[in-house]
């Protein structure tokens, strides 16, 4: 069988699950991954400058993008499906529709196809709130997310004057999930659903009672939680807080226009999510292949894609096995 | 907008099921209930005989067949197709193959389109298998049924001498669903996963002690569980075991071809298996009524759907709102 022949552009911790994801399916073929970095050393010994990208244009089937949402995805995914199939993990959900939009119209023009927004969420969290929708039509949605780092929090207590380092867990309340999962369909706010974790190493002789206020009074990122502030030495962040663990929950409680009542979990917990989030963006990508190759063009996301397509396994075979 | 028309066939628990959901979903019309019972009270009032269901051939969109598996299904969605779009909710795991070949050769006859195998499991439970299966491929699955009542084990043991009435219980193990959680992956038997609960009303004067004896010791349906027979009269059967509530789990844990572990769960309960059933049915007959409109014909199954096509609401919606 011919191998599906991948590249992979960026190499930060998303890149490196990917690699990883890929060079693990026998069903795939890394071909290489571009960085803008010089003399990276990857795993599999692939790096290749991202100046030679178009001359790849015939020797990779997907492409998979491990850029920022903030400003890499944006410019990057609709510059490189001009020349290739692509995957990427776009997760600023206010701009979808016109990320979409952008890939839509350059792919159907290029006669590529690409999938935006794959990942746990959005992506499988994604998945599972349309189908629990679908099925339980009357009834409520809730997401937790963690016990897991989140880098965007973690990133924005590092640009606080006296911060050496920080690391943010985004924590959900057990209370509220439980409750949740009894069926009353509670109101929740922001608050009664997550707590925030701190543990920041600050500088010698920096105010910690002055990095603690600016961390919890932090307009959209603290200030709507209750968050707690650790202050820790270098050793203990090293030693403690290496790893990039995440997960969460999607619950629907509804009824069957019935006094009859239902709850749906899906229930995720990652030791890693870059790791985690470079084996769904691997699985799509084999999707995005075989969608490719039926003819398909322009954008999708991942409530357009048969599941059946995210296997190696033959349909005869999910059937008589996974039905 | 045009409503999608539905048409049921059979009305036992599953087509009462279906009923309610299609009557609550707004954008479909109940056509009517085929049945071949007569003076049938129907909640919607909409009972047809069967021998005039071919003259609805042109005023159904998708028919919604509640039969069993074991005698109607096979024959009757095979009949049906040949004049309808289709949904049934074939369960014989190891006939799906030949049901879905049979299916496939005379919708694409017909040019119609019929969806088999949908419900929870299988349906919603394979669907998580399969994306669990494919998102962490190095891993290991387990599905937990229940708490819930098995209507083929109470119907064997109504079959037993001095047995009146009837109600079994499947009921997942809760340390043995514990230790998956925690991602040891353990080896389980099958008296490891789940216990069988069952409540009996016997004859007055039957031998209790000789039909405890022969229950426990039915092979296939309790040789190789433990389980716990309750003697009661029908009055307490009545009040207390009245319902149909039915749930259970589908857990994959693994890891990502390195040392970091993952755990992916997808846990229901549900107050009534027939009117969450009957809810999926109705969803799936949305999606089958889309793709019959795009020109597919022929078999398909869960794996095959574009899981977007199961809500009434646009793919813009959808891309807005819930990715």
């Amino acid at each position: 069988m011919q191998k599906i022949k991948i590249g992979i552009l960026g190499y930060g911790n998303l890149g490196r699950g990917v690699e990883l994801a890929v060079s693990n399916n026998s069903d795939m073929e890394l071909v290489g991954i571009f960085t803008r970095r010089k003399d990276v050393a990857t795993a599999t010994g692939k790096a290749i400058s991202i100046d030679q990208i178009q001359e790849y244009k015939d020797k990779i089937d997907v492409l998979i993008l491990c850029g920022g949402s903030a400003t890499d995805l944006p410019k990057q995914s609709v510059e490189m499906i001009k020349y290739f199939n692509t995957v990427d993990s776009f997760d600023t959900h206010a701009r979808i529709p016109e990320h979409f939009a952008n890939m839509d119209k350059t792919g159907k023009e290029s006669g590529k196809l690409g999938i935006i927004s794959v990942g746990w969420d959005p992506g499988l969290f994604s998945v599972a709130r349309m189908m629990f929708g679908a099925l339980l039509p009357n009834g409520k949605d809730y997401t937790f997310w963690g016990k897991g780092v989140s880098q965007g929090h973690s990133d924005a207590i590092r640009r606080i004057e006296g911060v050496v380092d920080a690391r943010q867990y985004t924590v959900p309340v057990d209370s509220a999930m439980q409750a949740v999962r009894s069926g009353v369909n509670p109101q929740l706010t922001t608050r009664q659903k997550h707590v925030r974790e701190c543990y920041v190493v600050a500088k010698e002789g920096a105010d910690k009672d002055k990095i603690r206020e600016q961390i919890v009074n932090m307009p959209n990122y603290f200030a709507d939680y209750d968050t707690t502030v650790h202050f820790i030495d270098m050793e203990e962040m090293k030693r403690n807080h290496n790893e990039l663990p995440h997960g969460g929950v999607v619950l629907r409680s509804g009824d069957t226009y019935s006094d009859k009542k239902h709850v749906l979990e899906l229930n995720i917990k990652l030791d890693s999510n870059p790791e985690f989030t470079g084996s769904v963006l691997t699985a799509y990508a084999r999707a995005i292949y075989k969608m490719s190759q039926e003819g398909r063009k322009g954008c999708v996301t991942v409530f357009d894609v048969p599941i059946g397509l995210l296997s190696p396994q033959s349909p005869e075979e999910l059937r008589a096995h996974l039905l």
